[in-house]
């Protein structure tokens, strides 16, 4: 897999951060969020940050780009519950011409719950790879 | 509401059946499935529905109409279970030159867990309402 | 069914609102918000009202009482699209010494999109039917 | 993170397949199936492999042991869409004494779609680390 970094478990490591509220839909008959749900925060998260820096999903969509994910990898150290306040930290990782990956902490009241690496590439109206947009690599780290 | 149909408790009312497996990622932390997991399942009979009387779905859209839902009414008996053999029973009701209903009831080794209405309009690719395709008016009861 | 309230359209008649914002999770290949994400957002609002009224669904159920959805019924106005800032409105209708009954009235920009109804009951920590706590009848409508 | 298989991308690898038909309601707005509705399809197919294999996961459930999700890595080669019938091929792969892992490849007509490994524990019914059911060790590859 192309993933290639390990998201640090220090919240300070993070540029940014964004909470999202537990739903009771969320949760599976273990009583915890269920693994899938993990996903649609990491997403959240993501369109906040891009709103966030100047760059809000639906105007990148209405340019005739859309970001898709080409991987996810979620490692779960302790579960979430309902009604939990997620706070989604994130950072953008390495960004090649095609291709970004970003590193998501999740935790509960600062403790670490689960994290993540998504890496993204990007498609025309027509479905097909395309060059990133310019400023997806002003988020590289430095 | 438009809703007219109070779905028959006996599963020998409905023409048409469809299995769906209770998936673990459908239940809750009351350990059944959430209420909210039904739908897809009432979507997924109707599409076996259109596919079994000659009509799949992908064909419908590929002709430039989308079936919309306008209307979903739900009616909780007993709970599902993970793992349930759910047998979605639908039957076709009332059908206007712009509308048409279908009830369904929902069985676990015969018995009623659940009933629900669904009330359903067309669209052309532009997304504004248009005339219902012919063959629809065809599944109405006699 | 037992469903009736019929929801005001008027966002002014609801006492309590909650903002939601679409995730791309929740859209579908129609471009719009598939119709049965619709519900985890009432439930959001609900979960909302509860804290707001100081009493917690976590505490609730901590009590050894669960909420449970006994029938939902909505009505699609107009499609949410991806991003979109819903305000699920919300108003407690009937209450009866076994069930309540919840409208809801979901905005974008002051614009009516969808309304709905739920109708809820309790069970105790065994799954059985149980008198509803007693703030609920607090929430009857004078 | 732990994972260690490379899913192989010939379905010949693989004992064992489960068709999942795409629902409408896994797709979004992109016209494809969200990233997040892959997880749910893998899960549905580990649950048909135990039945399959003689131990039908409500049977474990009902012993004590819940099998968990430790992490889940996906990589999405190309996209589905509505109606597709979808093979998830799966293999066990490593067996540790307290974990294992499950390499996955998604198909249509035989296309390659998508890989993803998972790698799971085990937890009592007070929600503690316990040790793999015995059987468990007997997947592991010769």
């Amino acid at each position: 897999m192309r993933l290639s970094i390990d998201p640090p478990l220090d919240p300070g490591a993070y540029p940014f951060a964004h909470p999202v509220r537990v739903r009771f839909a969320e949760t599976d008959a273990m009583g915890v969020v269920h693994h899938a749900a993990y996903l649609p925060y990491l997403e959240e998260a993501r369109v906040a940050y891009l709103r966030a820096i100047g760059h809000p999903y639906p105007e990148v969509r209405a340019e005739g780009v859309d970001l898709t994910v080409l991987e996810v990898a979620t490692r779960y150290l302790q579960p979430l519950r309902f009604d939990d306040l997620v706070h989604v930290h994130l950072l953008v990782g390495k960004v090649t011409r095609a291709t970004f990956q970003i590193a998501y902490l999740l935790t509960v009241e600062g403790e670490a719950r689960a994290t993540a690496v998504t890496v993204h590439g990007s498609i025309d109206a027509s479905g097909r790879p395309t060059r990133l947009p310019a400023w997806v690599h002003d988020l590289a780290p430095a």
